[in-house]
């Protein structure tokens, strides 16, 4: 008889883990506990389903739990686990449609909880009407509320790439929509000179963006619904529906009551097989940290592409093969109403926390030859280390065809280039698809200037 | 008094190398030859021109021969150089216009000469009627052909790149337009996997392609104007207007007989600062050979941004300063109607004569998330060394926002890096602009298992 394997939670990193492992050996008992309705399915297809641009939740899904049990894995829905022992070997888990409870033995446990949205702690936050947006039944909810047609303003909480999709989405729907964030510019993992980029395309979206201004309260009604946000400057923002994006932590409150040991991050700890520091425990997805290649730090990064790497590592070493995850280097990219925005690496803020020194180049140029039609403006950043002009992060904001290009620069940055040799790089270029000087290329001849210019001062 | 630099040629490279000298060092007396009516044009954008998508001939030019003369270089338009005395230190120029003549000395010299058309040892090549499309008046001359009114029927010999994107412009032109070319499958630098998603796509537009059939003769009128091309079948292809896209050969006729060396590739040898080596000469641009970084090969690739590039290192070094110029990987890519396909690295044909073996990977994904709304068809093809892994190249080809792609796997291959690293990569990822695994991503996957099924085989 093969190794019994329980793997909480069902999405990306854990069904990843669950079908690699079984995959790669036959006999494995493999148990996958999903506390929602669905399996696999893109959490960031969300705001698609809700603008109506995605037509069908089933669509968002890509992996159902009737599929992975064809491929041989014990999938058990709505059925949350809510206890792991760690010297009993066994979780304990609750069914959350008939109220029914037991335990499930494992030999390898892979834990894949995820995250939970960010809830600042302000009066009325949990009212009813106040939704975040983390998981496909988050989603459902939000839909149903909008399809019902009672709702009118939108509040969103927080102005970072979850916010901004659900803002647009909610706009394309023909609601009245305000953004409120703490931060001068929105997207707050971007620096102020792309941020205000993002800005404008917002509000000439009629979103309206209410800025350097926290929320301080949700006014609560008398039938216990949220009615309006309230900003730490008095304004009131008259609201039918509430949305926080806030951003995420990762789900670690089970983690922490088993004794998995946790990172200083706030994220579950594990090495580069995503082998949690207990003794038979992976872990993967939203709930660990990972290695900053660049800064050396811990850092928790909620995003499906490392979700599903991470969960790939964990079910190739339990299935018996030899993976690793080499780390993260802060990329993201996202698409808000007609403008792009992707970065890598570090913003000028994180490199400062991070002990680097730099130069900064910013460059405006177009997606085609300036002289193509349909050549769209896209912005580029780069921050380079001072005296060796080490890449250390860039982003770019634009309008269509500009965002992708930060691929490039995240392979740049994975292989510790400096700007110098980044600006003689072969890179495609014809017409359709660039000047000549890359936008890319361009930055990067600027900033090898700045680095120039500043060791001529030092 | 400043140094004296003759620069031969002045488009991409030879007014770079001119632009740089003189910003770097102003007591520079520059002269710039140019044969042509244009300086520094976009040689890629002529096809644009002549489908009438880029409105004006003027907007191909980046810089006007005022504007070089502004930043105060002497340039010489219509002025062609017909001879170099390494000896004396003197060029002989002609003018074009007026048929003077005379010499100019110099201290340095930078020959940027270019490149000319390939043209079959053919019967009839020399006709009325056959163009080549090199430089910017041979498109001003096709173009008034075609504005004329009295062409209907264009012969393409020849379907690489610059073929098709003139077979394309005159379709958009809406005249009946055949491509011949000799091989089973168009743009010959791609392998035939990738070639064929050209084929479909170039007769989807009606435009028709005589393939595996080279052309043995351009049938000739009693007006000295040729009226058809015949292919070595037996095809009589009848043809108002024949255009020759067979690519290019370096333009080294006037450094053959001055005894500026060539390399081993028929391109004029320089070092890693663009020096020839005859004392006090230097090169850049279409006429020189490049080291590819890849095969340790010379080569000669005739593209825009490389003769950019190298240009600028070329004049940073005349004008004191210090650049190099490291080599090509063989990137390059190209809009055929609705299909953009790119390259990177070695093809298969030229993996295996640079001596390599190898594994290949072939994948079909698609540009966005499937579920979201103008996800387009796109192939990526890697080809990865045995046992080691290395990437040794790609090719993507694709609908619309494929292409682009190609830039991240050409950084992959300029560090040397193996699929099994590029898998684990930190690209970006967002519903609207991939799947959650990259197309990237996926196809290194691939290719990884080939390299893994290989080694298992040894």
């Amino acid at each position: 008889m093969g190794k019994r394997v329980v793997v909480v939670g069902g999405d990306a990193a854990g069904a990843s883990a669950a079908s690699q492992a079984r995959k790669r050996q036959r006999d494995l008992d493999v148990v996958v506990f999903e506390r929602g309705r669905a399996t696999s399915y893109s959490a960031c297809g969300i705001p698609y389903w809700i603008s109506g641009a995605v037509e069908s939740e089933a669509a968002l899904v890509a992996r159902t739990p009737e599929q992975h049990r064809a491929a041989g894995l014990d999938v058990r829905m709505r059925t949350e686990v809510v206890g792991i022992d760690l010297d009993r070997r066994v979780v304990h888990w609750r069914d959350l449609e008939d109220g029914g409870s037991g335990v499930e033995p494992f030999d390898e446990l892979v834990y894949a909880t995820g995250s939970v949205p960010m809830r600042p702690p302000v009066p009325g936050i949990d009212a009813a009407g106040v939704y975040g947006v983390q998981v496909l039944d988050d989603g459902v909810a939000l839909r149903a509320e909008l399809d019902a047609g009672h709702v009118r303003r939108v509040v969103v909480v927080g102005g970072g790439y979850i916010g901004l999709e659900i803002a647009e989405a909610c706009r394309v729907r023909g609601l009245t929509v305000t953004v409120v964030d703490r931060s001068a510019t929105p997207i707050g993992t971007f620096d102020p000179d792309i941020g205000e980029f993002v800005t404008e395309a917002v509000r000439r979206e009629g979103i309206e963006l209410v800025l350097s201004d926290p929320v301080a309260a949700i006014d609560v009604g008398a039938d216990g619904r949220a009615r309006a946000v309230v900003t730490a400057s008095g304004r009131e923002l008259p609201a039918d529906l509430v949305v926080l994006g806030l951003g995420v932590r990762p789900a670690v409150r089970l983690a922490e009551e088993a004794g998995i040991p946790l990172g200083i991050s706030g994220g579950v700890a594990v090495d580069a097989r995503m082998r949690t520091h207990a003794e038979g425990v992976w872990a993967a997805g939203d709930c660990v940290e990972s290695r900053h290649r660049l800064s050396g730090q811990r850092v928790v990064v909620a995003l499906g592409t490392h979700a599903n790497k991470q969960g790939r590592v964990a079910g190739i070493n339990i299935g018996g093969g030899y993976a690793t995850f080499p780390g993260v280097i802060g990329t993201a990219i996202t698409k808000i109403c007609d403008v792009e925005a992707a970065r890598t690496g570090l913003s000028e803020a994180e490199a400062e926390a991070a002990g680097f020194s730099f130069v900064t180049a910013v460059v405006d140029s177009t997606t085609k030859a300036g002289y193509f039609p349909g050549a769209q403006p896209i912005r580029v950043k780069m921050i380079a280390e001072r005296r060796n002009g080490r890449l250390l992060g860039a982003q770019i904001v634009g309008r269509e065809a500009s965002a992708k290009r930060i691929d490039a620069l995240a392979i740049c940055i994975w292989n510790e280039m400096g700007v110098d040799e980044i600006l003689s790089l072969d890179l495609s270029y014809a017409p359709p698809f660039s000047p000549v000087w890359d936008p890319v290329l361009i930055a990067a001849r600027k900033a090898f200037e700045a680095v120039e210019a500043d060791v001529r001062e030092l």
